[in-house]
């Protein structure tokens, strides 16, 4: 259990891991959870939609951002509570997206914080944003 | 383009799909997002945890709920505005899990739905709970 | 069993399916049936051959065509009894095939339906030609 | 190109490839060609079909085949022209499978062969049975 405990998480303490997102991430995905919306895994449908391409499960971003905070902030032995997100903008294969959180509440009594996430793009581009609640490990 | 249009959607319109987490779904998962927590992949590790066994990542649950958003209701061509979950239980492997969405609000003039949203396992019991914003299809 | 029953099948109905045939798509396929023939996974040794690039396995394109039989038509609890196919051109990565099956024949008795099938490329060229003979559900 | 040429098969001449069908390996299968029909993938579901349990799709039997075909005979550079399938029996998760290919036509002047090809299970029960019509190398 080498996650962060409370006392040593600050206001203001900040983690991020980044990935690619590759075809094979959006196929597996799809594969997992069995969402085959062609948006995602039809190249000739995607030509005709407002993205003009295939685009990443607006999901993934999300997992990205678990990422961090299951293996960085607090880490190993966190118990995540709730995740909101807002899907800002479209996530295209191969960008690459940086999930950023960011603690921003503490509630020392019933070791709880609240971050803000956030996930960008090589542009500097939010792509997905939100808040998550967790409990750091005792 | 063949998801729901708003004129055919009603407040109280209801959609699911369901699958076993196996061990490869939650393997897969990681692989993809990154996320080795070992929570998720360890089985010794897992069995020193209030949970005594590896359970699924909650986020693979609120990616079958965007499933059954994106392939079901509304369907193809819907934009995914925001998600919000609650992770109230744990998902073991060879838990089988329906994600639910039912539809709770409407504005024809934004063209926006919002969805009550959750996910139950084999006993019933709602492992995750949620909303999602959404625009269908024009 | 919410597949379709013989009395809402009839002669002429048809569905589809269509997937962009990812590189992740053949190797995760030959990673399952071990088919690690050069042609679909050494890129080297594909540019020597006829095909001068990699191809798919051939029998992906009759899982896309179990999909639509498994999934639309009829669809759940559907019995696959029998499928044949010829391999008529070669499916290269990031090809876009369209499996679609027509009912060519029915017999109410028996509750079996006969069915063309057929997987197109973005081209609208026929990669594999067959039929199948399946029981709905009842 | 090590693939056997027609000359250097005979009528009666065979091989085969065995492996035990996982969950992983359906589930990959099913994210593969979109395949979610709930009798490979949801435990529950599966308890009230006729086969009580799980069943691996078909078409993984029908890929064990060409594994054969593709890599031992007649190995490399073989053109598949042509497969046929009857789904005699259904393939439980852990059941191993051996596909079986065996010479019956060879046709020496169009360098064409037709294989009699089978699956059987561990307890010798054909599973899958049909004819293959390939081009060995030249």
């Amino acid at each position: 259990m080498f996650g962060k405990k409370i006392n040593d998480i600050n206001i203001g303490d900040e983690a991020q891991f980044s990935k690619t997102i590759s075809e094979s991430d959006v196929y597996g995905f799809a594969g997992i959870v069995g969402d085959f919306n062609p948006v995602h895994i039809n190249k000739e449908y995607a030509k005709k939609t407002i993205f003009k391409q295939r685009i990443a499960h607006g999901i993934i971003g999300t997992g990205l951002i678990s990422t961090v905070i299951g293996t960085y902030l607090p880490g190993e032995g966190t118990i995540y509570l709730s995740q909101s997100t807002k899907f800002k903008k479209p996530v295209y294969f191969e960008d690459t997206i940086t999930a950023i959180v960011r603690v921003i509440e503490k509630n020392d009594e019933k070791n709880k914080i609240k971050l803000y996430t956030k996930c960008i793009n090589q542009n500097d581009e939010i792509v997905i944003e939100g808040e998550s609640l967790v409990m750091p490990p005792k």
